[in-house]
């Protein structure tokens, strides 16, 4: 069971096929068009937008990708974007007809019927509503007369027209039936303006609906708009509230994602659109809650509560092993448990449960110690699973012997196995009793109660695809993106917890990509465990020998400056290396082992009061410490050459 | 002569030691606090400023630092930020003034005599001057006792305080000997504010000056601040007039860089303080020329005048050789010379000069060719070796036979050699009299005139130092940044050229470091050959089967559709896949060869009147045609698989 063989195969014909169709436009992903395409299509979509730049690049002329599209099972629902038409004087207006007619004769031979035209922002157009109607009249004379369509989007930095409503009071005057608006939840919540009053539009004039997420941040619009929207679910709009309002006004189109991300522009376009079709799958399930008579109802199963980690295994192998175990040892831990058919070691303190595995999956990386599996407590694995492979989670293949437990495994973005399990459950999802009791009385201790939270770097690309991935599947929900310098870069974390916080997963990446000069830890992984006395659990550990991370005196200097935390306290977490951290909830007490073969740590903590966060703070100085132990060991600086206070 | 060792050795001892002294903030780099220093040191700061954060995670203690860093030769100039100090309610002041009183005594520790204490951003402070300057008056008064000053500095994003005229009345009205202002160019030019006031503040209360570039964005000034500054030459800033006010003051302080920076924090700190301390030079050279009066004279030799690429120099092996032989012969290239010791070949087309060595100096990538070097024309090339290496430039160690040229070299950040030379001298400067006349008569050629430009993909980490080194060292100026989506992510572009573009370099860089998925031509480079008609110099290289890059139809319509050229035009263009750009000052018509070997291509390009740019425009389409060869010819894809127009 606790092996599963590391697979990214994932089963794409399972898209539960009711509700609103789900389209995607090529510009959210990565590649050439034939790219895009194929993504698309093996992620499930059922239509894309074409953006123009791809077309124009491929080799492919548009009766050909009419052609290959229809191979793929794809419609072609919008071409985009036409910039820059209405609201101009004459002449303009027929350079701009006759650009139209291009473009109409092009989408003819594509075989998509609806044209974006986006509010302008030349500066040859004047602020007139009426021409500008009249002229939009004009094109939509001219597409109907080929069947084609006219969808006028009010993008957020229009020169003249930069709202729904007044794209909408356009459309109204132009009055013409193949001419209608296109909605873009960016544009629409980006400025802030109330998206209920989409609801009175009339159904029939929206012609098509755009959808991306983005982070809350502080920069001009057009930048956030173009470098930094995200798939639904991603980021902090209120996109189920939106997509209520358009449904409820009767639109019947696609639900399409039109997403420009740095990332994901350079990342790998299958597993972007993954990601997307996920982003659609998981919005429309909330779509449904907020207005279930709007919708068909999706199938797929509501996420069960989950009531903690189960357990957190790492791979070792000869030398992280034993390394592994003797720091386990001396953290309290006792080795419980001996797997009946696999060399996986149970160690067990208090609720607190790791498991050594020996013969780790294959595509885990050699030397050294890895996180390779996290165990979350479910109140019905099977539906976890049923859940996780309906949302496009790759789900592994089991390897178990008979008699042993049935547990339902998928891999989350960074290849990490998630397993669900009911550890007290008298049934095949207990997987305790695998595990051959090596006899061995619990010790003493160090207090460790369970296990707070599992901290993992995340692959670059795959940041954003993490956090929605343990949202969709796992029903935990995302807290704030937060950023800290570090000292080898800036930093990225945001994790993702169940409603009474009993799972916590610390996601973090890189801002940028790690290039050669990279002296850090590299993607560092920990597993911490709470106690209810750090500074106890402290001494108890430094009496077992573990090998607690040394804080630089500076540091607590510096927090007697900064925070003024009482003497005894001060004393007390400098003699013992713990951290410390406060916000206006309460506080937080925290200190870590060495790293232990290249990658991973353990760390313990102590939450007082309604301390919810990571001791960010503290990291930089947690990663310097790190850094200096690999340098001493390394034997790249000596004591004489940097003089201080060191371990070694 | 062509073939020097790379080497990345600079000589850090010329560093000029007249004028102002030059420090750098600890923040400015990545890595340790010891990291920095060492950095520092090594690129000839005399001092740095240090950032609380590096010294808190530090083992070392403050008198350890102090100790450390005397070693290193570096003073310690500023010790930063103090911040949310002023105009609060009396508890907080407490509070502050104890904070306060624990950071002097660390400072003494350190041997720093000066705080910056930033404008506060504090919601518990009140909008009161007197109470600001009453407070700072206080703070002053303890700073004093111990024999520091604070400097006071006003962020551009302070709550009440954000110009340095109302951080100046404070200290005004403060009037206390040991409390002073601090100068920041960013916080003073990002917001617009004129400098010119400068003049008129009291140069003994200039306690300390900052220095930042920064490009212009339009977002929130404080990520502007956080994430995007640059050194000085590398942004938009006019920092010699800046300079110049703040030295017309009377300021007597060092020039201090104090730049955050996403790309420098995680960058070999090494080279990153190399950047640094060459962007001082370079400034100090330029506020010399803008008021000799204020500074001492720097001993840097002005850059000699450019007069063109005398030759560009690809690496090529047994496979790429022979390819990149043929496809310049199919271009109208004649093989010309052969080097007198060393397998180097000179092929010439009007003024067009390419060298291929098949002995390529170490350190270049195996595996297909590669530009290894790029050779300017130079008024006085003795003269731009010397103020290269001033300007610390690797000075290339030089291979050359008896009677062969004395070319001084250099190494560019991205490891390419530059050569200074005077092709038609009739001196050592003449690297033509290397070569042995093979006696091949020129043939009709195809028109080419002369190199337009090289174009070279930029290590991630050294774009903005690339743009300042031509800059600096060449005296070339760069051109605005522009960025584009390309089919594998946004690209970064910036060309550097002298003042009559006789010499032009394109730099790019992936706008994120790429990735596992990276599909397109890695790092490419090519050589830009002009002519003064495309059309025929396509016409005269397909007749002699020049391997033209294929451009799609959809590209020619889509042109159509956009710039409407004369159909005769757009029929010749389409016929030889030529591309086109319009601009307000001219038009462009360009086109490309395939990829020779894994990275290399030609170009040739036509400029009609003033147009100065590159055709980044169709930058996407090229990329695309690239890929869909590559993938073509690697099997990835067949005709069946993507129909459509290819050359196979």
């Amino acid at each position: 069971m606790l092996a599963p063989e590391m697979s990214t195969s994932t089963r794409h014909r399972h898209i539960p096929a009711s509700g609103p169709r789900r389209a995607i436009a090529t510009v959210c992903l990565s590649g050439t068009l034939e790219d895009k395409l194929a993504a698309a299509a093996a992620a499930g979509f059922d239509g894309v937008e074409i953006f123009e730049n791809d077309l124009v690049a491929s080799p492919l002329s548009p009766a050909q990708v009419r052609e290959h599209c229809a191979d793929l099972g794809l419609t072609i629902d919008l071409y985009q974007p036409f910039r820059d038409f209405e609201a101009v004087p004459p002449e303009l207006l027929t350079a701009n007809l006759r650009r139209a007619a291009h473009k109409f004769d092009l989408m003819e031979q594509l075989g998509a019927d609806t044209v974006l035209v986006c509010s302008s922002v030349s500066p040859s157009a004047v602020d007139d509503d009426d021409l500008a109607a009249e002229q939009l009249h004009a094109l939509a004379s001219l597409a109907a007369e080929r069947g084609l369509r006219v969808a006028y989007e009010a993008l957020a930095w229009g020169r003249f027209v930069n709202t729904y409503d007044h794209s909408w009071e356009i459309v109204r005057r132009a009055d013409h039936p193949a001419l209608g608006l296109c909605l873009d939840s960016f544009h629409i919540l980006s400025r802030g303006s109330d998206p209920a009053g989409i609801r009175d539009l009339p159904g029939e004039k929206l012609f098509f609906l755009q959808l991306a997420d983005a982070p809350r941040l502080e920069m001009d619009v057009l930048q956030w708009s173009r470098h930094h929207r995200l798939f639904p679910g991603q980021g902090v709009f209120d996109l189920p509230a939106f997509v209520g309002h358009v449904l409820a006004a009767g639109y019947g189109g696609p639900l399409s994602l039109e997403v420009f991300n740095d990332v994901f522009r350079q990342a790998d376009p299958e597993r972007a659109a993954v990601d997307a079709m996920r982003s659609l799958l998981a919005l429309q399930e909330r779509v449904e809650t907020a207005a279930p008579e709007r919708v068909p109802v999706l199938d797929l199963p509501a996420a069960p509560d989950l009531a903690g980690h189960a357990f957190t295994e790492l791979a070792v192998d000869e030398v992280s092993g034993p390394q592994v175990s003797r720091a386990l040892a001396a953290l309290g831990f006792t080795h419980t448990g001996q797997h009946r058919s696999k060399p996986v070691q149970l160690w067990q303190q208090g609720g607190a449960r790791v498991l050594l595995n020996a013969a780790p999956p294959r595509g885990t990386s050699p030397g050294g110690a890895a996180v390779c599996a996290l165990a979350v407590e479910s109140a019905d694995p099977a539906r976890s699973a049923r859940r996780a492979e309906t949302l496009l989670a790759p789900v592994l293949p089991r390897t178990r012997g008979a008699d042993e437990a049935d547990l339902s495994a998928i891999a989350a973005p960074d290849g990490t196995s998630v397993f669900f399990c009911r550890t007290g459950a008298d049934d095949a999802t207990s997987w305790l009793s695998d595990f051959t009791p090596t006899g061995a009385a619990p010790g003493a201790g160090a207090g460790l109660t369970g296990t707070d939270h599992v901290a993992l770097t995340q692959p670059f690309d795959h940041f954003d695809e993490a956090a929605l991935f343990y949202r969709a599947v796992l029903g935990l929900e995302p807290e704030p993106v937060t950023e800290f310098a570090a000292p080898f870069g800036l930093i990225r974390s945001r994790a993702v917890a169940d409603p009474s916080h009993e799972v916590r997963i610390a996601l973090s990446v890189a801002l940028l990509r790690r290039g050669e000069w990279a002296p850090g830890v590299p993607d560092p992984q920990h597993v911490a465990f709470a106690t209810d006395d750090a500074i106890a659990s402290a001494r108890a550990m430094r009496a077992l020998g573990a090998p607690v991370l040394e804080i630089p005196d500076n540091y607590y200097d510096d927090l007697d400056a900064r925070l003024a935390p009482p003497a005894d306290l001060l004393a007390a977490i400098r003699e013992y290396s713990v951290l410390y951290d406060r916000d206006e909830y309460g506080e937080f007490l925290h200190f870590y082992t060495e790293v232990l073969g290249s990658r991973v740590f353990f760390e313990v903590v102590q939450r007082i009061g309604g301390y919810a966060g990571y001791g960010a703070v503290n990291a930089p100085v947690r990663m310097a410490a790190h850094r200096r132990l690999r340098m001493v060991r390394a034997g790249g600086i000596t004591d004489r050459a940097l003089p201080g206070r060191t371990s070694a």
